[in-house]
């Protein structure tokens, strides 16, 4: 749809800034031929027999999910990276990516060179390409959504709703450093080592999809997601969807050594680890018997993995901890468990 | 990615407003299973082998491309048939949408309702279902976001790039009724009878893809497209991909009788209707020898198709007038031709 001229004159400055978009994103197509050169307002994407497509689509807005004055190119890779983080957790290969994007008006040339210069670095590192997109001039925010498209085997897809009882709850890499890096990137972490500042830091900003873990996953995970909103809750909403509930001990929850130090320290709780959001990495279930194998597979990755917990048949989710004391959220954090505790 | 609570504090009315959501869209998924409920992050569609997935997405953000006040129920289909629109003019059968939506923090449960409800009312007219999608709140204006997925047999799809030299131009429907009707919206044609204004309004606010003729143009159609940016500027651009130029003989441009009313009033110039946007009309191109079968198939599908140029070898696109003069485009419309010139 056209802007209403009525609404938003249109000026010179538009009308270079979509020549600069062109200019700037049509690279990104890496040569595609789904993607038509971004000249035709639709992609064309061959079939691929015995394959279901897996879609996902993430919204991100300036001053809700990251900085207004966060890096551009920072921006667009995470943007990349979170909707990829969902193909992983489907077990899925992804295949190609759809932009929408509210930009301001006022952004500027150098803003958008380093947004496309991030997205192309990325969607070059997984092999991807921008098969198409839409551009338009907003009075508010950045606004950003990116639509994600994968393949997996024909019904092969991992999906939240597997988990039974008796499976084994495991996560990949280490959680809770994507809320502290959130905290690291505003400085707010002045007790931190400069490295673990760093690290930590670059967790939030630039999340690692598990792309080669989670396609593996298939045929031995139950269900799988990713972790986003946080360990405890994206537990929740597996267990809810699979009718099941689940038992997390929490000295098996795997942290980083930026993440333990930042606790000892007492800048952070446990409840905060647990429960704070922009992980990316993967949540899933097994049978016991799949264990060996799952053990095997990380080291066949790179991916670490980790027992935390158990499937049980009924119930929420429960945290206890090495007293075999379940523990409760309450809306400020964990009630009686802090760190140090 | 989670609303970061340091930027944007969560308040009870948002999780009520999340929750809104969900029982307001689950049911527009029609229980199709490649949509798992939305309560998995991600759509899973089986493949269609011997089809091309047709792909395309429109943003679209109030106080640019719609009146901030607009009912929210006509905002919705409007969003949903510009991309169909699309899709149609790409000769594919609609297969669902997905939808990203940044809702303003105040919007309230009955705008919510009333845009669900039109966004299932038109979902149901088109036999298709929601995907998939992710609604999130901004501090800005309402900002959507529509990807929507179509299918072609192999190869079949229509493109922009197709014209050739001595093809014929062709559109559906009548041109510049959307141009006018945002004006009638927007009250600003009092001297127009009452059923015209009515027509015109609601030609802007609930375009009518022409799904059965678009699909029905493979095999007879070189290239085509839908109108969105104005006849003249979208003939453009499909001579541009294409590398082509255009004659249009204004003549023959057709005009819906409150149209022609309005040209002949004074009240518009020709040149608004040729360059005003929101027609999603079909723009296209075909031999001579496909005449007789866009005739027929017109008469067959209820969408009256009309002869109004034809494809030259190069130059640009020009439009002439009865004795045969061309017009030239100036920044402010067309020079010397205006109604009752």
């Amino acid at each position: 749809m056209p802007p209403d001229p009525s609404l938003s004159p249109a000026s010179a400055e538009a009308v270079d800034e979509f020549a600069l978009i062109a200019e700037l994103f049509v690279p990104l197509t890496h040569g595609d031929p789904a993607a038509r050169g971004l000249r035709d307002d639709a992609a064309f994407l061959p079939a691929a027999p015995g394959y279901d497509t897996v879609l996902t689509v993430d919204a991100l807005v300036a001053g809700v999910h990251f900085l207004p004055d966060d890096p551009p190119d920072l921006i667009a890779r995470k943007l990349l990276r979170v909707n990829l983080s969902d193909l992983a957790a489907k077990g899925a290969e992804p295949v190609g990516v759809l932009l929408a994007a509210a930009f301001p008006r006022g952004v500027g040339a150098g803003w958008l060179r380093g947004f496309a210069a991030g997205l192309g670095q990325d969607l070059a590192t997984f092999g991807l390409p921008l098969l198409g997109g839409d551009t338009v001039a907003t009075p508010g925010p950045l606004t950003l959504s990116l639509t994600a498209l994968g393949r997996v085997p024909a019904g092969q897809g991992l999906e939240r709703r597997g988990a039974r009882p008796g499976d084994q709850v495991w996560v990949s890499g280490t959680i809770g450093d994507g809320a502290l890096g959130l905290r690291a990137a505003r400085r707010e972490l002045p007790g931190l080592a400069a490295e673990d500042v760093a690290f930590l830091a670059d967790r939030y900003r630039v999340p690692q999809p598990r792309m080669g873990l989670g396609s593996r996953l298939r045929g031995l995970a139950g269900a799988a997601m990713d972790i986003s909103d946080g360990l405890v809750q994206d537990l929740g909403h597996l267990c809810r969807v699979s009718g099941v509930g689940a038992r997390v001990e929490a000295a098996r929850v795997p942290l980083s050594p930026p993440a333990r130090r930042a606790l000892a320290e007492g800048m952070v709780t446990l409840a905060d680890l647990l429960c704070g959001g922009d992980d990316y990495e993967l949540l899933f279930t097994a049978p016991p018997a799949a264990a060996a194998a799952l053990t095997a597979l990380a080291a066949a990755t790179g991916a670490p993995v980790t027992r935390i917990g158990s499937i049980l048949s009924g119930g929420a989710v429960s945290v206890i901890d090495d007293g075999g004391e379940a523990l409760s959220l309450s809306k400020g954090g964990w009630r009686h468990f802090r760190a140090e505790d």
